[in-house]
């Protein structure tokens, strides 16, 4: 069960209501990478997640992250409800619409769940959760950057802020399951094509790095001679720049 | 510019039509987790990255994806065109929408750019990628468990692999980008509370593990005394169980 | 800020896990007249409504729903995961996108806060919440139909239970404004064709009621005859069965 | 079946056209609260509602709908048609997507049936009703604030009064039914938590009012104290302040 | 202004209700190829095409398909009202939704306007009508194919015999326009790339018919020799099989 | 198979960045009539369409939609990425989301499978296309009108020629199969009210055309009278203004 404060997690003051800041800050309370999208996520994944200490902190972190969502609508309240009758010149989002938070992006969007990424296997939850946290800080910072105020910029920082420190949270517990820098997870092992990095865009300059670099990786430059298809066996690959090294490999990328 | 080639990437051979199992293959081809959002949101994202190495391999990656959409529409093909008239009670979908592959999940709703990840910072693009590429991989071992017949899941442990084999690439990217395990990263730098574990769920046991812990994270048992806005100055927290050791913290957590 | 508590508000017990149902009870957690649109709902509205009393009963009720959410969730959870290896004829639902609640309702579509009702004043919050438990109550109703156990049907009995409570309330707050039964609110006076009825759908026996019956309201038996248009200026209306007593009726419908 | 007749339901006349105001007005065509929305739903909840005075009611009221959605129409296409080549800075929607109507909202969001509520009970049906009506009458209000011409605001003004004179008409149909203040219906009796008010959100002043007040509430003040799920069977309520007066209230909640 | 008749266009009489096909029907109520979206996206026509007996057309086809879409929702009553309680393993959707029609699809999809194709020229209104009965026809045969009652399929029978009507309607006013088989159309004349046909997909057999050939179009073999970028400016082009005719052409082409 | 050169199909260069008009360009990226939409439909046809030339010209035409996907990407990028730190008041859009492209339109919102039109049939598909490039056209003349440089403007006429090309290729296509001027396809019989015209919108001046005149068709002129059910048998029609040419005009329509 859930019980409400009436106080924020951390307080919010706006100097200066602005509408049009406002209406920018829906992005991340309505919005495909704001707070509701975080905080349901997690939640619904604790139900299904049946580690229990992992349990625990998904629904801890959800559960501040529904704070989050307070705090970042009383943000938009505060920057909507100071001004007398808002002109639909300054945002047509609150002139219409009412004034204070809305399940709206910025654009006027409604919010959809397919915004979450969720389901199966916590592996696979705490790697969408990492990446909700990225989208989540990358907006943090657009805003931080519009701003026009130091209240809202050092709630937003904040805000920033802990979209990293669960990041860290996720990152340990992911690591906890040898599953932050492991890329198997999951009950189907791969076939022998794992580690083969098809170019499959050409032209210009091939640029190469270590995602597509021996040992781990076998390079096939040309994937239609030495098509994709022919590989797929384990047999030689006419096209291949590199003598695969195929044994040491599995062992990484397989398990 | 994109050319096609009329052969699959790696040819696939449906050993008897089940028109069910076709339908629950549209989950990765038209679905959440399917080959559709990961080529568009690596092509996407393409653009806007201009590290050149990277972009080059998220254009690799994307076009090697749409072939596995190609690969993924052909089974829904087979799956479906070998019958006769297709009888609704065997497949609603088919029956009333035609024979063959739609941009439809298995459950009839039409694929949309939500499910896509994607904008201003590459490692943002490259966690989102990673978490991408794990809802693929569990649809696939999902799909794999219901497959009828030999033809299919071969093709589908195929596709399975391939998505380990590019959260690879994407874990190699990050990790050339220092950013595989630092929870870090942008421009804007976090305030004092990056390290701080907010316990708030609570009732029954709070379970405790490495993301929760010292010295890398401050745990505060009861977030209503030692409330999270008075941890927010950097002043000693009441409620919080442990010593507090910010200084090395902060350098880990926050660069 | 919102704290969790480790307990339902009210415990659930699943006597024998029933996937089909299970799939059904996404009604209710991803759903349009499910508790998570109840819950934000409420909770929007309560940054946006000024009267601190109501403030505060949004408030109380959102919190509540929330913990509703988590128990139709908790009744997912234990209709799902009681079985073993999900079979896609039994749940195409859980075998693809695994076990436990989801944000989707049964036919697989995901939430959209388009289910959402609010904006702008008080009268019209009020009222679509108990349009919203209206809905809610009657969904729940439609479960108890097909539940297949006795812990399942006690649950949403009183879940159901707690939708009439909230509209009671919903309804005593309406009527401490005074809006409960007068049509009008807001700021806007109508004009003077506020007491008629057209009807607009005739042939067959044109049926007559209360609410298209004098004194309350004047009744244009034909449009196209005493066209709407030529009504508008108040003047007398030749298709039109009754006697116009507009002073009364002004003054009730009008304020 | 339906007739057209060239001829508007009142006739509209916009003084000058105004791109931007047309822009708005797409909110009550093509938007949430618009005449879409509520002739669609009316006439759906038609087919179903078996009481003939109350269907015919209902046709009768989504038919003038439908002439209110063509006299939004006309407006919108009166606002856009006079202006020679449109500029995007005017109006970047009637630039791009061509001039009049579109079924959009004002920030281009395309109508979804998602915004109807109906089915399975008339009291169900009319309280959605009533909350579509106080939804439009909100969104005339705002664009009556911004709208730019005499012409204009008199139309609107007579769009508003339609929305109250039906609000008007589904309350005494409700009162037909006996619904209109009594919470209660359908076919499921409640159990007997059914006048608890649980105090979910405290901190600050927890404010009262007639909606958890005795002699028809029962206040439970902490529902962690005196949990919920103990008040369930009906037993004492140790945190409840109040004595409850149970078999008084049961009559009014529960019929 | 529209006006409601209380009986159908063509009556309808369903022999024997089935709640499965009820459900199927619901494609051409609420899906995406169904009544709703014809009626709509011709009447939205109506306001900006300025023709006016083509403005006359949209407005007689939108009513009567108003009326197709009373019929269908008729058939689904019918076929959903006659059955006693409603079991969610014969229809889901009629279970936990009510009985008769809504604004889903077949698959529980809620209609959206996205459906529609319009906007700001009437030959692209009156293509994207053609296109609209073709889906429409499409999926009436698809419902004929599975009715289970000569009633049902009778009405069926009919209304795909509408839609063909329309279809002839439709190119009619195209071929007034005579733009029923000249591609060109608007205010922009094409560049000198207009008859360019590039064999942008190879390998296997490449096949070739009149949309392909000289005289009117000018067949690039291998866009990679003869890059498409280099035929541009009507420079000759190297990997083109075919002398270029271009004068001819590009007076059927281009106007 | 899919391979990627990294040139584009044809080179586009935007003279100045405008970050206002890239916004506008997305309408074409990730837009209802943009070249997402039309390469997806193409190429999800190709699947279904048994007919091998057919299908080799709608792959042909599907990639080369993909490079024009391309194009559009790399003028957005062009117009975004060449500015400093993006304002919001500039563009909301890139300010908030990230430059370069993204796949929602210039409002955004996401790109959704329900703009795109397919299904079950040859003649359907190849309609749907005409219809899908004739909005693609459309709004590229929108485009090139609010084009702010030469650059801009000849990559979006290209890109404009290239939408009547495909028009013509497909109206080709469907000639071949006797389907560009003939209304009827399928397998269904139409019934004997397929040349019959309904009035069904009357009063003011009822406009007559080749859409409604003999000997094609039979105009009813009042529905109510000569009701379109009695009609249906195929009997004489009191209300119809003109003898009814039976025979020939079956023939005509419905082969």
């Amino acid at each position: 069960m859930f019980i409400h404060k009436k106080e924020l997690l951390v307080p919010v003051k706006v100097e200066a209501p602005n509408l049009r800041f406002g209406q920018y800050l829906l992005e991340q309370f309505g919005g495909a990478t704001g707070e509701l999208t975080a905080s349901l996520q997690y939640f619904v994944q604790s139900f299904h997640v049946t580690n229990a200490p992992l349990k625990d902190m998904l629904l801890d972190i959800a559960t501040e992250e529904m704070g989050h969502l307070e705090m970042v609508g009383m943000l938009i309240e505060q920057h909507t409800s100071g001004a007398s009758k808002v002109k639909a010149e300054e945002s047509q989002l609150f002139a219409l619409r009412g004034r204070g938070p809305h399940f709206l992006d910025s654009f006027g969007s409604a919010w959809t769940a397919s915004y979450i990424n969720e389901g199966g296997d916590v592996t696979r939850d705490l790697r969408a959760n990492i990446a909700s946290e990225a989208g989540a800080r990358q907006t943090y910072e657009s805003l931080i950057l519009q701003a026009p105020d130091e209240g809202s910029k050092k709630a937003l920082v904040h805000l920033l802020t802990r979209e990293i420190s669960h990041t860290a949270m996720f990152m340990e517990a992911l690591q906890s399951l040898g599953k932050l820098t492991d890329p198997y997870f999951g009950n189907i092992p791969p076939d022998d094509t794992v580690n083969i990095y098809f170019n499959m865009s050409s032209n210009g300059k091939d640029e190469r790095g270590p995602w597509n670099s021996e040992p781990k990786f076998r390079y096939v430059a040309d994937p239609l001679k030495g098509r994709p298809s022919d590989v797929h066996p384990g047999v030689s690959v006419p096209g291949s720049e590199e003598v695969f090294e195929s044994d040491k490999q599995h062992s990484v990328l397989r398990r």
